[in-house]
């Protein structure tokens, strides 16, 4: 049988795909699965973007431009501008098939095989996947939940900085944890970048969706580090329209956009039908955003004061994206989420959570939290939390915790 | 400046893509450029795919499953099953955007750094991206243009193997050349694949377009590769479709397969509206297939006997895919098409070529050829080969050749 690659070999098992076939069990004895696991919300996608589909006058599917047709391009370009970056031009832009494929081309752009990344955890478990896929070594320095999940103090950045060291990921705001970076941080963050001369890979995916009246803080808000910045976007989140796979990589640096340039040009083409629905959304999208944010508010705050109700459960209050990290009174998460589907139901209903474990470079910090996505209507948070609730005691009893 | 990754810096230029902006110019000096140089074919998509797309009846565009949604692999599967592969499953399908895509997770998912893949050249030029991509070192096998580009004797292929050696690739039909393998030709690499225990990965998102009678013979046919075989397949080219971004990756072997899937899951999903559209086409495609196959057969027809009509030019009739590979009686292709958009018109108009150097490991192989592919209607292709005519006597003027 032929060898498969180290790469796939030694790519982190991810602890919630391990519970899918678990899930589907219930599901086969009739158990209704309450999904807090996912990143996929049940929000509409604007109507705009599905008219702009029933509406297609296109005869032939044809490949788009590498970087992304340019009506989309200045879509982009538009609202980034909107955004105060009036600099940036349709050439800043390379459309990309989600954010996921923008994060492979900032990776491969930016490290060969054993250079090194650092990403404040708990993290985005995917960056696990495309760093090995690359051999990139992730180098983590962690924030906990006693403190809210701040960033850690600036001089552990430094600390791991070796001559391997290309970039820095940060999610702002944050999967999974919901933080919000403050504009000191980023500048302790850019200075840092700048003297060391690496690169800040900003993943700002969930920009839209931050709350309470506060305002997500762009890493391109540093001129300075016009060399030294790439930014993740993506329209999976801001529109609720996960499938289209639309995202965006965007950098100031020529050489850094060149250089990604010849990785979309050998797979030849971003979709171009996501690329029409997304145009059209972002036509006029005021409304829809504010709506979907007042939406994300009050399912945060129902989900996050019903959470801190249960004896024993911690939840720092997220600042942004759809996200929390909850410590749970168990004795490992993983085992929990595994028992909640195998073995727990009230009325036929379970629920279904992430164990945070995978979003630690050791599994072990992430030991005793779940990641609960606000994805759910608040009717089905609520039971979702209920659920929980009455899981946990009977658990503690059979585990006699 | 933060420094550009090795894999991005060694990437081979794409002749074609240097063209680019020469062909920009001409347009803006209202020159009309006839494209022989891409693979994106005028023909029309199936209109059941573009209904699909009018009529979709959704609310959320919802991620789809990282191997594709049911619907769809059903839909395959049930392609493959027509062409005699009924042990097939839809587990044994990866779907994924485009089959670009699908090379890529092959790639991964057998290839570390510095392992070898042997490809017999000349070959589709982004093998090489893919290959840079994961810094997998591409090992050629010369086939050449006076034996119509036949497949090497199979003693070649032995004697570059190496304990690095992890996979040959081949493309079946071929881009560029439009070379059908012989079913003792395929026999014959299963039977070393086997021996040496590498996987063949064979690259058929051609298959449907073959002439003359004749038929593609799939590597699938090969059962004894159940473990040492991956497919690579597409819409793009099938439905001319190339834009939707569907393809994806078969195996029989579960190793192969679980272990692409890991990067499958990183990047969450292929996407949705494409795998909508494609499986609309696939239900009752038998009448557009014979359509579009018919209309190649006459455009192949045309083109290559006007070819072969201007003195000095070579070209083998091509036997599938849309592509045929020309000699062309000048000093260097490069140059030569460059001139073509930077210095010849006639009644204000040219072609664009795709120089053959970029098909080869060593460019210097494909310094006389061109590629040109029988991706527009007949007029557009005999006005095209007027103009290079008339192009190569006032070149070959010009130049003294
Ligand atoms: C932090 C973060 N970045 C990137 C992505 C990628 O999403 P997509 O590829 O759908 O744009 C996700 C998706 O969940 C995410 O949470
Ligand atoms: C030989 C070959 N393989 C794969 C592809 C990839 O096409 P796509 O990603 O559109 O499926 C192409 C496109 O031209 C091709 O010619």
């Amino acid at each position: 049988m032929p060898k498969i690659s180290n790469r796939a070999a030694e790519m982190p098992a991810s602890p919630v795909r391990k519970l899918v076939p678990y899930a589907l069990q219930a599901k086969q004895k009739g158990v209704k699965v309450y999904h807090l696991n996912i990143g996929q919300p049940d929000i509409d996608t604007p109507k705009s973007a599905i008219d702009a589909l029933k509406n297609i006058d296109l005869k032939v599917l044809e490949y788009a431009l590498s970087e992304g047709n340019l009506e989309y391009r200045t879509a982009l370009r538009d609202y980034y501008h909107s955004l105060g970056f009036t600099d940036l031009t349709t050439e800043n832009f390379i459309v990309t098939n989600g954010g996921s494929e923008a994060l492979n081309f900032a990776l491969s752009t930016l490290c060969d095989d054993g250079d090194e990344v650092i990403i404040p955890e708990p993290y985005y478990a995917n960056y696990n996947g495309f760093t090995s896929t690359f051999n990139i070594k992730v180098v983590a320095i962690p924030s906990t939940i006693d403190t809210g999940f701040a960033l850690p103090v600036i001089e552990e950045f430094e600390k791991k900085i070796t001559s391997k060291t290309r970039a820095i990921i940060i999610c702002n705001p944050g999967n999974p944890t919901g933080y919000l970076y403050t504009r000191e941080e980023l500048q302790q963050l850019a200075n840092i970048a700048l003297k060391h001369d690496i690169v800040i890979i900003s993943d700002e995916v969930y920009r839209e969706y931050v709350y309470d009246g506060k305002q997500q803080i762009s890493m391109f808000d540093f001129p300075e580090l016009a060399e030294n910045c790439i930014i993740i976007d993506s329209e999976s989140k801001r529109y609720s329209m996960c499938g289209a796979r639309i995202g965006c990589m965007i950098t100031r640096s020529k050489t850094i956009h060149d250089a990604a340039m010849l990785f979309a040009q050998a797979r030849l083409s971003p979709v171009l039908l996501g690329q029409i629905a997304a145009t059209a959304a972002h036509k006029d999208d005021a409304a829809y955003i504010l709506q979907v944010r007042n939406e994300y508010t009050h399912r945060r705050n129902v989900l996050v004061d019903l959470l801190n109700g249960i004896p024993g459960v911690i939840c720092p209050k997220p600042k942004g994206a759809f996200y929390c990290v909850a410590e749970l009174p168990v004795d490992d998460s993983e085992k929990f989420a595994q028992w909640l589907l195998e073995h727990y139901s009230n009325n036929n209903e379970t629920v279904m959570v992430a164990p945070a474990g995978g979003f630690y470079s050791d599994p072990e910090l992430g030991k005793k939290q779940v990641r609960i996505a606000y994805v759910l209507k608040e009717e089905d948070l609520r039971r979702s939390v209920e659920l929980l609730n009455d899981a946990l005691q009977k658990y503690r009893e059979e585990f006699s915790l």
